[in-house]
């Protein structure tokens, strides 16, 4: 994984942290790419990898992922991430206490939260060691609410480029995945009037209430790929625009919250070139952060927080616009719309 | 260079920090090894590493050295390093400012201080940034004599498992390097009456006081390994005792100021097979950071630091008698000697 390694200097990230905690049994990495907006803000990630060069590449994509997301959607904050090298058996007080000495020790310059395999409780352990938390129980709360309702207001907005109304009514959705984002995103859109058809893998019980009590079709992720619809709407699985799932796609746009939906560039070349329009993730699924970010800078407002994520509507129309202008594919207009905030300032 | 992403993990390094400051040019690394027994120390190195990971291997097999250092004289204090990835050209305030912050960030558990291609004045303008800084030009000063002193307290150790007594008149010493440490120690050698051969790379202007002043034979390096001697002294290069010079060796002990003087653990081995005492490098060099090493932890006590230093002739005595006693070569002793004290205190 030597590439992993490069990747410091090219992404130029301003720290990366390895952190070997042998008495807690924490091994970490915290990657703080950019501050240059303000304080870096990044989820703590708990997963079991297997060689160190595969948590670096994870923490040092994910750190400047959150520098695009955090930028673009107009916070003052920079973009970090931190990975714990744990399964969620191994969770212990004392890994997440070692965690928060790792966060503290960083002096402010990263904000952790809730991410992949950490809780809400995990945070509080970290707290016993840090104030660098956001997204806590007491003040933002579960951010997974806030992330669905920005992806509601992001497929909005590609209604509107694909129909020329917002309304959603009979619009035809083919939704992946009903875990806390997408379940609370399809409820929005059925309540809306779309016309759902799902996949889940493993959300046996969300899928029944959405078939039995809000109406929606069921169907396998195998066959959802290749369900004719308006929108597929990705909200758990990264990668799902492939080069398996390419020629199979019969919609009209791609707009979901789930993170890191194009396989890579190419993809999202393809997307475009097939005519499909695509809301690209970091900007779609900034609700969460969003609501996160305030409670590290500001008094928390909700109202405040609802109308910032209420403003991924006009984000995503802006860069649909810009990329049927300049014949860029979406996911490059996004990426260089945060550059250039990172670069240039809000 | 995967290798040296993996040696993190191996030998458990308890935090390598990473930090790239594009304002100030500056891209760092600092390894902090262990500070089971206290706060860490090590000095800051300014090199023009081709490749990032070239300097993470230095950085972290540097930091370890400075664990076992540290440990074996006795010190209450880890092992750590930190690398500049920089020519001396590129020196500047922002830059030393910039590394000055990193090693603030690390919360006093590391402590800096010169180092190859660094000087007092570069600790200085770290020092704008930081406390965290020993070697200081106003307390313990330039560390030179004291190796120098070292190493001389060393090589009167080994003169007596050679001959029986500390008295070196009449012992012959092969010593290569005139630099700040081995013309000191040179000159100590001269006073006490040994008869020196010696070579150097670069300090004609010391070469010629050692020849004309002080009696030396000058001859060159190559010359030097396989000079007829009771002892042999690098202090100037590393790997000096590698598999080109073993065949050419004539002496009968080897003890010197320069670091990393063994290639690697078989050149220990092959020394120990050809009756050659060896006097451990990262013991015998110790006195440098004896003597800083006092400033960040205790009111500074010159007194107090000879008495420590003259402390390495008998770390020195027991180490070739436990060498003869188990026949394990006397670098492996001096580690496993370092080792069991961070793992179970001084």
């Amino acid at each position: 994984m030597s590439a992993s390694l490069n990747l410091i200097s090219e992404w130029q990230h301003e720290k990366v942290l390895f952190v070997n905690n042998e008495k807690a049994g924490l091994h970490a990495i915290i990657a703080v790419h950019n501050t240059k907006l303000g304080p870096a803000i990044g989820g703590c990630r708990l997963y079991p990898y297997h060689h160190l060069g595969d948590a670096l590449f994870d923490v040092l994509r994910l750190s400047r992922g959150m520098s695009h997301k955090n930028a673009a959607a107009g916070l003052p904050c920079g973009g970090a991430k931190g990975v714990i090298m744990a399964s969620p058996l191994q969770k212990s007080e004392a890994l997440f206490e070692a965690f928060g000495e790792a966060v503290e020790s960083l002096g402010g310059c990263y904000y952790t939260a809730e991410d992949v395999n950490t809780t809400v409780d995990d945070m509080k352990q970290i707290m016993h060691k840090t104030q660098y938390v956001v997204g806590r129980e007491d003040v933002s709360g579960d951010p997974s609410p806030f992330t669905a309702y920005g992806a509601f207001c992001g497929i909005k907005a590609i209604a509107n480029k694909l129909n020329g109304t917002d309304d959603l009514h009979g619009v035809k959705i083919a939704l992946q995945g009903l875990g806390h984002v997408g379940f609370d995103l399809c409820k929005q859109l059925v309540d809306a009037g779309a016309e759902m058809i799902v996949s889940t893998h493993s959300n046996r019980k969300n899928m029944d209430i959405a078939v039995k009590e809000w109406g929606c079709k069921e169907v396998t992720d195998e066959e959802l790929y290749g369900v004719e619809c308006d929108i597929l709407s990705p909200n758990a699985l990264g990668a799902t625009i492939n080069y398996t799932t390419l020629p199979l796609l019969k919609c009209r746009a791609v707009a979901g919250a789930a993170n890191n939906q194009l396989l890579d560039d190419a993809c999202g070349q393809a997307l475009h070139d097939k005519g499909i329009l695509y809301a690209p993730d970091f900007i779609i699924n900034a609700g969460g952060v969003i609501n996160a970010g305030q409670e590290a800078f500001t008094v928390y407002d909700r109202q405040k927080v609802l109308k910032q994520i209420e403003n991924i509507y006009n984000t995503i129309s802006w860069i649909i616009d810009e990329s049927k202008a300049t014949g860029i594919p979406e996911g490059v207009i996004a990426r260089n719309f945060a550059e250039d905030r990172i670069k240039n300032g809000l």
